[in-house]
């Protein structure tokens, strides 16, 4: 039976067969851009935003948010391989929407496995082996899109490592039609 | 003249209007994987491991670093989506073997424009105005790829939030060929 893995080197391996002028690409992106996106899977900032390979730095986690971790990206992005135009890109229907702090806090005290989620919000299947460390991390979620975008953008902008250079703007990702909307600042 | 933000857009409504069946996709990815690369321009998953809109989550930063904020993404992508096969993927040629935490600091310290890099290292261009806050960051530069994808599992494998059911590989992606090699922990 082929598993995930197996099917990934067979794509890979079709992929790499006709890789062609990419070969070539200098690690600098071409068009001097930045994304930073959700994880979210319904997401492929590639083919929603029209780039190829070589194009743009292409930042992503649990939300869009712009984390200490992001903004690490985003300086590297800036300082040394030269972008200037940043987008964050939060979308509709996030599972950052679904739970706050505490909710997952508790979840994982309890079981570390996948819990589902009902009309009285989530809930543990298994009662295995959980960790109180959760209680220990903020999970960044999202209350708001538009509040959630003009807190980022504002996080971003007023970072003192974020040169004023950089032109920066926040959109809506619409996961039911695939448009993308400027969200202007707040 | 045309700027990327419209070029975006413009690429964007073409997307959104062959958007089709993807407008009934769900949130949790259907082949139940997550993928943990770096920003770098000449990387695209979805392209190079056979990806389409849904299947899976994708994170990213500068290194594909299983920092703080990738792990706060993984957990929430088991935990609370059911992902339960992670990739790790890092790459030949990657910017952060090009510099470490003292380089970044200092030339931070000096200005936030963008550098350039010779046969001596990173240098600035401008030295416009700096900030000392880039000596507070650990930039999670790499040495060895090898040994960045090995302890970046590890760190993954070992964290008290990871549930034990998780299958996790690391994988080294070469830009020049297009290739993804599994890379068998050391």
């Amino acid at each position: 039976m082929s598993n995930i893995f197996e099917e990934i080197q067979n794509a890979n391996n079709a992929y790499s067969a006709n890789f062609g002028s990419k070969k070539d690409l200098v690690m600098p992106p071409a068009r001097k851009t930045a994304i930073l996106t959700c994880m979210d899977a319904r997401l492929d900032p590639a083919k929603f935003a029209g780039l190829v390979e070589g194009d743009a730095h292409v930042i992503r986690n649990a939300g869009g948010r712009a984390s200490d971790d992001a903004i690490r990206s985003l300086i590297i992005s800036h300082k040394l391989l030269g972008t200037n135009q940043w987008l964050v890109v939060h979308h509709t229907d996030c599972g950052m929407e679904t739970f706050n702090n505490e909710v997952m806090g508790n979840l994982l005290v309890e079981s570390l496995s996948t819990a589902t989620i009902g009309k009285e919000g989530w809930k543990n299947v298994a009662h295995d082996h959980g960790s109180p460390e959760g209680k220990y991390i903020n999970w960044l979620t999202i209350e708001d899109q538009r509040s959630s975008i003009n807190e980022d953008l504002e996080r971003i902008r007023s970072h003192p490592l974020v040169s004023k250079k950089i032109i920066l703007r926040g959109y809506l990702y619409d996961v039911r039609t695939g448009k993308l909307t400027e969200i202007q600042a707040a």
